[in-house]
């Protein structure tokens, strides 16, 4: 391999960050010359960031492989009537790019390809014996983010891998969906990313069982719980288990009272532990039961009130109740819609009022309610009263009222008991990396994908679906390996085994770490030799900030047989006799 | 390498031609499981041809690498501003596919990225002391084709490598031209294509010299010329030499003859002959000057008739007037048209009448009038005489009318002479496989791309742009090398080197050919092991319809200790001893 010079390297180092960096990779990558900006969440790849993503493409690949999984290529521009076929042309809203053709076809930018898959493979396939069949592609995707953020880690345009895995029956798919977990596990490791598995919600991808590899990362976009016990699951995911139904025969009757200036739960609880004490403990906050009203928007424009109940010292989380509700979002339930739902006393809100249902799709609104898994029957309640400034307390769930059934989407607290009685659970933030699906049938039988079995019938394949954002590993390697003197990265990664630059103007310490530079890259090392005419403090500090993990300074320890080698990641210096270095170096890339 | 078993791999062959398969490499590439259509013009990759594409983007890659070319990768998602600067936005007219994204911003997918690589490296370099530079990408395009065809060779998605120079002057571009100009010879080369290198237009993309290289092809879309003394041109690019002005002193003034009936230049060259003899020489159809109305079309929107005045033997070459007048198209000029010029008589339009002009900016009719270059001062014409069944003869150029200049339309014929004099044309058909350009300052100046020179004043930087069709590459080795039983790849190409069947049913024949298999698998070959339970017909079939270089069969010999060596493209079998098989085809192989 032929030394580069850091004359001729098409890189330049920023000492500014960039005006919209959010997070340390995004800054690092910009400021050392690795990606650039061309449009809100769309990057170039200069020479030493694609060295970099070529790597993680590769170890993604062979992995790949070595499951047996075969390598195709979709385009990236696709028809509209596949993705009509699945409802998914519809389904993800906004977040399609879709465009015309010149005759006024419909097309769309593929944000993933199941729908293309499940074509190829019902093209190709008729028979059980084909199966099972593993494809992946590592392709260019699009996703048109309503706030593209943090460089790579969300992008508008992204480089995934995405496989699929097509079986006979669901014991099949289970089969290669763990062989597909086993890959991803080995990926992660080799991309020394600090990781954990958790139970998901699939999403706008529809099926059963899925997992996601999340990155463990402080300013991470998704929030995951764990257990000491090993329970893990993103806050998506997590469920609570419903206490047992309560004996509600000794509660009493349902009491309204008045309650003004209650505006906060911390206020209504003081206020009815004054008015309507509870005989057995004081009520808290854990006992009043908040019902909040949502707008949910279809995907096909079509609108629907739905209120949820929940426990008063819990806020509905946001991304529960999406995830919950998709492919639907929850907009604003606004003035105009309060005005025209007159059941509903802002502020006062309940399930019920004199005996009569409030809340529900056979009660006086008619408006859908669903509630927390924690009020389950006999658990008795201080809520609305359906009239300003005033409350109720001992309402008991199935006593005094129904509801339509169970949304899981209040906050999940640290502490919070995990659902497998694993103990009790932590708090933590991570970046998906991978995600695994057990989608089923879902796509087959939209599509139409059957193959005849061992008894000459056709059956339906079940399939599996799984990704890994490969631009966003490079951006969250950077991340988790980066510091702040810029990027570090890891030997297996690095655009280049080691820097090269002498310390000073003296011939000879050219002459030296040209020698030096093309000794290690004629043992199969890739050099960087910084041969630029500037200072040692600009040498040095544009290492660190590219993050080759290896540098070797030649200064004026070479008058004495020395020079220099510093290790990016342990912030080592050792000085090496001059006729030592070359082996040290390579022992040092090659982990010996 | 493992071996890869016929049994697991994702192909199947078709028995039955595409319905749209226009060309030899389409038919293959479909029915041997390379590619399918998933759109017009949008094709996906399927293992097989997934490998034979690697193949040829490395290959690419390498002579990039080899002069010193960095790789980047560029977004195919585009913002329309840096397109609008150059125009290009709307030069591209409906070839371009636009869309928008949620907040309404307008974006293009990219066909072609002079725009964005000139902006990176004004981002990046400021000084002369960064120059010379060479960049490519190997990425996506997009070209909303009107008439997508010929499977990948003219796709709405495909794969180019694409190149830019960036250097301080004429001189620095003429090398880097030059250097790129030999890189494309080793990469046509190593493909194996027959191919010649022409003069051609600019087109849409500006700049001042360009050459193609043109895959031979007898099918191919682009017409190009060659002379015995080497001058070769597309057709566009052809130039016709102006023969010198003509002495028209003696030549009789005008004269306006009634010619009934002659509606074809034959009739009227008849007539002419006929009714107003020439002294010299018959009248022939060269003398008679046929002008030809057109309607341009601006990628804006706006239109401008346009009359081309040319030689009555020849037609005006459609390919050849929309390089002359590109970014405009020409649409037909109808009987509307017609209507709303009174000063076109149809059928018998012309210069001049009654000593006044007729066509021309300044002329009665105000329309553009060009001709062509053979239409020198002093030549005297047969054209219409502006009145229905009249025409006039002896309607010299320069004495009885003017124009508005030249344009070189006129269809190109064998026997014509080379502009550089080195013969007379021969025509033959081709597949445009690479281009390149010099741009000289076009972008450069539109995008502000100066830097320091060694003065200290800023300076326009001048670029060259280098393009190669990968996926169209691949299509063409399939095309100029597959026969009518199905591909047949050459050795650097082929998706595995060697196929390996057992002929017959007897377990014997399947182990050895397995033993085969592994053996030249652990030498280091990529071998495919037929190792279906099918007829030898089928097996047979399917290896020559997947054009692996070479097919190990194992049949009834093997019991006198032979088995047959068959390769594809040469056509031929031998008998071969078991144990001498594996060393004659890594042999074969590796062209010992």
């Amino acid at each position: 391999m032929a030394v580069t010079t850091m004359s001729q390297l098409f890189v330049r180092t920023l000492r500014e960050d960039p005006a919209d960096a959010e997070v340390p990779s995004h800054r690092w990558l910009v400021r050392a010359g690795y990606i650039r900006r061309a449009a809100p969440g769309i990057y170039s790849w200069l020479p030493l960031g694609l060295k970099v993503l070529a790597k993680v493409e590769q170890i993604v690949r062979e992995e790949m492989v070595a499951i047996g999984a075969q390598e195709v290529r979709f385009p990236a521009l696709l028809p509209r009537e596949p993705y009509e076929t699945t409802h998914r042309w519809t389904e993800y809203g906004p977040n399609l790019f879709r465009l015309k053709d010149r005759k006024g076809g419909d097309y769309l930018l593929g944000p993933t390809h199941e729908e293309m898959f499940t074509l190829l493979v019902k093209d190709l396939y008729g028979s059980y014996k084909d199966l099972p069949l593993t494809l992946f592609q590592i392709q260019t995707k699009y996703r048109d983010e309503a706030r593209p953020r943090a460089g790579l880690l969300r992008g508008r345009e992204f480089i995934m891998k995405d496989s699929y895995t097509f079986d006979m029956d669901a014991e099949g798919l289970q089969r290669s969906y763990e062989i597909h977990r086993g890959a991803y596990i080995k990926v992660m490791d080799r991309l020394g990313l600090d990781y954990v598995i958790v139970k998901a919600m699939s999403g706008a991808m529809g099926g059963s069982a899925s997992e996601e590899f999340l990155a463990i990362a402080p300013n991470g976009e998704d929030t995951f719980v764990r257990s000491p016990g090993g329970y893990a699951a993103n806050v998506e995911a997590v469920t609570v288990v419903p206490p047992a139904p309560v004996d509600a025969s000794s509660t009493p009757a349902p009491l309204v009272i008045h309650t003004p200036g209650a505006g906060t739960i911390d206020t209504l609880v003081t206020a009815v532990n004054e008015t309507a004490p509870r005989a057995d403990r004081p009520w808290t906050g854990a006992d009043t039961l908040k019902n909040v009203v949502f707008m949910l928007q279809n995907p096909d424009g079509t609108k629907e009130a739905l209120i949820v109940g929940l426990p008063g010292d819990r806020d509905v989380d946001v991304k529960r109740l999406e995830a919950a509700i998709a492919p639907a979002e929850a907009v604003a339930f606004g003035d105009a819609d309060f005005a025209a739902n007159p059941a509903l006393v802002k502020g006062y809100i309940g399930p019920a009022k004199d005996g009569q249902l409030m809340l529900g799709k056979e009660s006086a609104s008619g408006i859908r309610y669903l509630v927390d898994p924690r009020v389950v029957d006999g658990t008795a309640w201080v809520t609305g009263a359906n009239v300003a400034d005033h409350h109720v307390v001992n309402l008991v769930a199935g006593r005094d009222f129904t509801t339509d059934g169970v949304i899981d989407v209040a906050e999940v607290r640290a502490g919070d008991p995990a659902p497998d009685g694993s103990g009790p659970l932590e708090l933590a933030r991570g970046v998906e990396m991978g995600h695994i699906f057990q989608l089923g049938t879902k796509y087959a039988e939209a599509l139409g994908l059957k193959v005849l079995d061992q008894n000459g019938k056709l059956a339906t394949v079940t399939m599996g679906s799984y990704g890994i954002g490969i631009s966003r590993a490079v951006a969250m390697v950077a991340e988790t390996t980066c510091d702040d003197r810029g990027l570090a990265w890891p030997r297996n990664l690095a655009p280049f085994d080691v820097v090269v630059l002498a310390a000073g103007k003296e011939p000879e310490l050219a002459a030296e770490a040209q020698r030096i530079a093309l000794e290690l890259s004629g043992s199969g090392l890739d050099v960087l030799l910084d041969d630029r005419k500037a200072s040692p403090g600009v040498k040095f500090t544009d290492a660190e900030v590219l993050g080759i993990p290896t540098a070797v300074v030649v200064g004026r320890g070479l008058v004495n047989g020395v020079v220099e080698v510093r290790d990016r990641t342990a912030g080592t210096k050792d000085e090496v006799g001059v006729d030592d270095v070359v082996a040290r170096v390579i022992a040092d890339v090659r982990g010996e």
